[in-house]
């Protein structure tokens, strides 16, 4: 039959030109570590512009300062204030949640800002301290130092965890080892942040309620406990009083999203119930009434923390997994928020840059009383919306909250708490994304059970159970994409050389004595062995079906290898096997469109020879034109030996 | 421009016909759990036959002994008295290598090589005790007990460990997770196991020079120290023995190797060995001149030791991590060894049932005085070439085994160790496969570098050091795949329609004012990102590269989408992020040929109308043309529009 063989396929399958070694691993490295390839913009430069582009590189601001206008100014200063009458209350309010004291808010809200506006490189982005981290905070260090008890120890376990954030976030945007977020799916974080956001919302009944005992626990079923024991310490004038600022927060919250023109009403109605919270406080002295307040807060700028840095404390170890948890998570939502609008507003960002400010940011941090920063998404959407054009509103923020460390500090010592708790409440609400999760549903039913199940596992576990399911699913959701790779039939489309899934195009047809197989992934280690058995097993009930029906019988088999991008040496293996597998079949393997990976290891295990140079095409059609013309050859020269024979009987 | 567009396309791309959601999800699960399909012969059968086939699915023995025949029963018995000859060797050498007491590598070879005589499917595999566990078991579990200080402890611990490694594997088989033993790859193995191999002979130095006080460190540095730090004990006598006996396995190896017809040279070289060197020890007197002798050993079957599992020991953590990284360890290695000589004989080997089968076999393993079972290459082959047809020989090599225990213990009183260590040294050092090292750098230089990476982290740090690289390295792998997908440029060949990578094939065309890029991998949330920058950047690329060119400016952006075999949410996000940022630059974005996962997210998302259901093509050809169709009309308008201009001003 071999010898017959003489069509000439028409276009032969190319190895590409191949590469030394050294500039091949370069080039992968590149791909690797510099995919968005920041030394573009260095190539034909003279020396001394590269070193000017250097320092522009990690310190952004040296670019954009020299062109920023009066204009700007004006811009960025009035969504400066804006955003900083949010982040006073939000500061104190989330320094709470972490059972910090609540002057370490501010704090956290002066320092890392003008940090974040040299370094950062987003021109939207608005820090401060954020609600997530503050409970995980909270949630991992509680459990080994309890804050009521011994607040010092405490707060230096937080500022020593701040530093190990920023140095671990400093060193993954050096190292560029900035994908490692992206394994976080957005599913998975749309879950956690809702599970998170409901367990907030949660326990700040405690605030609203004016209860004094309450669970450490966070889950839902802990705190519901907590809450309904004790119905006789309920304080029915806290209580109101918070009803009525959720209310008026939803309120505004609802007309500005109603009406864009009113988008300074919920931007300013925090700040509008803190201050009319404390002020009703101290005129109707509500706080000798069961209303519980902040109290003293210290006027003054942040006081320098070096010496709270404590590296030999038997927590240390505690300190550093909280510090990297806390610091990949609010990496993930700050790269994120930053992203978004930079993709509004047309603009890239690079997320190593991003890794390597957040971490400066956190180190500074560290040294000056604050905690956790990241990027905030309400206060990002705000300064948004109030028209911010460069990183300088940060500055303006950070003015504006010094002049409150400075003078205004003294002013929130009759602010109620139950006000910081309605605040969290109204800000947390809106991160329940059920809309996205019904999204999730229609689109990829996968993508749904990793947000349920990472939402799940925080409401009714904890924080720490949540994102270790939410970091289990998307690994495994990985694991399994690699392990168990599609593989589908392909059939002629009618009137076309075309041939294409029989699942996607029902019309397609099968040709008589081929079998044309598309693997859809390229062949690794991880799937090389179920591919083999898998490919196996379609032959099998190939035949099983040819038996039964009166077509003739198999004799091709075309895998189309278009989608196998790449592949390694077991994947080159498996090949071999399976070549092995149909020669004691009796059948002709034929490979259909192998891309220059795959064609360049095939040549070097010399298994291009084992298959044979012509039976490897450019396209499916040639294929099976090749090995329908090859059937036919067959079938005549079959007929013609018994023709002979009938002729030699006669 | 869209209003001239009436080119109709030729073919439609579809959707797949829209399956319930639950007969989806089952057929999704029996994909991942069920690759193999083990319900096909369970397909159309009455009840009874069904119990009856259930029955033989898990204990195979039921199926193969009706069939079983004389002739077979001879070729097996003849396989299992051969194996035997090598078995009990090996079974006392490694006992001693996992610092047990030399009779349990015995019992180890008649108990379970019976349990699999029944539960196996393979009908080659030899299974015992094996070189790499017995190291690992010995390195892990003799950091927590001394075996020399508190042997009966460590016993105790080890069948504990074997317990845990029995649960664990039928656990795995139960549960259909065979597949997590594939994502060790066989690079990683190679190197792991020359690893193992270069450790295990560096150690039996320590045997062979007969030396008393040795390292319990494995690396290369340490046992280097130990062997040249006490020259002055090195007894002669012992070595130049160990030198004579290993002369003598290596030159039987090598005539085999060289004639297989003296295949049994090597085969009862091993015995021979022991034999004459216990004669020589019991006629000169030579374990009182510095030879090491095994000593007394009990006769009689096997104990039972179920009063020796304990789980109350405060080493029940050790225990079981032990069991486990054994357990998947010796499973990878048993079933790859399975597998191979199932191929050869051509016949299927399910995972699955194989690790139900391990499991069982070390659970009554673990009762019976048995330490960790797998399946043995080197006895495997050995049998192969002997002929054996089914798993019976197994049971004729526990026969043996058993005569052994009962009658002829005492025999190995005289036995020097330094038999025992050239034994292990000519077993091990074939593992040591720089041949495929070599084949490795050839095909693929990160497989290779898995492999050295392995290889290195077992000789200079510890067995479990190296196990924590390759592990570490086979999923950095996956992810980096995941993570970094190629996405490729592609050009018309020239005479034909076909469009491939222009990298491969150099004589590829450009289209003008047109470009086609292919995705060469599934877009996940791990690479989404990514991809969106990538594209962004490639456009950008060619938008350089037009500009200092004459070609007309780029119009048409095609994705080549053949290779994109499922995305998920992220995916599908990303290709709208894509498109908005496509029609920011006046560019039109182009689909060719989507899957149907792909197509059916898309319908879903609506993305299909936001992207155009006429710019979505079954063909990168037909979408070229109808883009070249309208690049024309609009050419041709526009000089109309010209033309009139001009006819007007005249």
């Amino acid at each position: 039959m071999g010898n017959d063989f003489d069509f000439q396929c028409q276009h032969r399958v190319e190895s590409p030109p191949s590469k030394p070694f050294f500039k091949n691993l370069g080039m992968a490295v590149k791909e690797t570590l510099f995919p968005d390839d920041p030394f573009r913009q260095f190539k034909d430069q003279p020396f001394s512009r590269k070193c000017v582009l250097g320092f522009q590189y990690f310190v952004p601001i040296l670019e954009w300062a020299p062109r920023y206008t009066f204009e700007f100014f004006k811009a960025d200063l009035i969504a400066g204030i804006t955003i900083a009458s949010l982040a006073v209350p939000q500061g104190i309010s989330y320094a709470k949640l972490a059972n910090l004291p609540p002057i370490m808010g501010l704090y956290t809200s002066f320092v890392p800002p003008l940090i974040y506006a040299m370094l950062g490189s987003s021109r939207d982005l608005a820090v401060g301290t954020t609600a997530i981290p503050s409970l995980l905070i909270a949630s991992m260090l509680g459990n080994e130092v309890q804050p009521a008890e011994n607040p010092k120890l405490y707060v230096e376990l937080v500022l020593t965890a701040t530093l190990f954030t920023g140095i671990f976030q400093a060193s993954l945007g050096l190292l560029r080892l900035g994908f490692i977020v992206d394994f976080l799916s957005h599913a998975t974080i749309v879950g956690y942040i809702g599970g998170a956001a409901t367990v907030v919302c949660l326990q700040q009944m405690k605030g609203i309620l004016g209860l004094v005992h309450f669970t450490h626990e966070t889950d839902i079923v802990e705190v519901m406990k907590s809450i309904f024991s004790q119905t006789h310490q309920w304080k029915w004038q806290s209580g109101v009083l918070g009803c009525c600022f959720l209310l008026f927060l939803f309120i505004t919250k609802y007309l500005s999203k109603k009406k864009p023109a009113f988008f300074w009403m919920s931007v300013t109605a925090p700040l509008t119930s803190v201050i009319f919270g404390s002020a009703l406080v101290y005129l109707t002295h509500a706080d000798k009434h069961g209303v519980q307040v902040i109290g003293q807060l210290k006027k003054g700028l942040n006081p320098l923390s070096f010496s709270e840095l404590s590296f030999d404390s038997p927590y240390l170890i505690t300190a550093i997994k909280t510090g990297v948890i806390t610091g990949i998570l609010s990496l993930a939502e700050g790269i994120a928020v930053g992203r978004s609008f930079a993709t509004l507003k047309d603009y890239h960002i690079d997320g190593n840059k991003e890794m390597l400010a957040f971490g400066l940011m956190n180190i500074a941090g560290s040294c000056t009383s604050c905690y956790l920063t990241s990027g905030v998404f309400s206060r990002t959407a705000v300064s948004f919306n109030a028209g911010c054009k460069t990183a300088m509103t940060n500055i303006g923020m950070a003015i504006v909250v010094m002049i409150t460390l400075l003078f205004f500090t003294p002013l929130f010592h009759y602010t109620p708490l139950l006000v910081l708790s309605s605040i969290i409440i109204a800000a947390m609400i809106g991160f329940v994304d059920y809309e996205f999760a019904i999204h999730l549903w229609k689109i990829d039913k996968f993508d749904f059970t990793v947000c349920l199940s990472a939402f799940i596992g925080v409401v009714f576990g904890s924080v720490t159970i949540g994102l270790v399911i939410s970091v289990g699913m998307s690994l495994l959701r990985i694991l399994l994409f690699v392990a168990r790779p599609r593989t589908v039939v392909m059939g002629n489309i009618p009137n076309s050389l075309s041939y294409r899934s029989i699942d996607q195009y029902p019309t397609a047809i099968n040709v008589p004595g081929i079998f044309i197989l598309r693997i859809d992934s390229p062949i690794y280690f991880a799937n090389a062995s179920y591919l083999r058995e898998r490919i196996s097993r379609w032959i099998d009930e190939e035949e099983d079906r040819l038996k039964s029906s009166i077509d003739i019988e198999l004799q091709y088999v075309i895998l189309d290898m278009s989608a196998v991008a790449t592949t390694d040496t077991s994947g080159v293996s498996m090949l071999e096997e399976v070549k092995k597998n149909m020669d004691r079949r009796c059948l002709q393997l034929v490979l259909a469109n192998p891309g220059s990976e795959v064609m360049k290891k095939l040549n070097r295990s010399k298994l291009t020879d084992i298959v044979g140079q012509e039976w490897i095409f450019l396209t499916v059609a040639e294929a099976v034109y090749a090995c329908t013309f090859m059937l036919h050859s067959y079938k005549q020269k079959a007929k013609a030996t018994e023709n002979e024979g009938s002729d030699n009987n006669v």
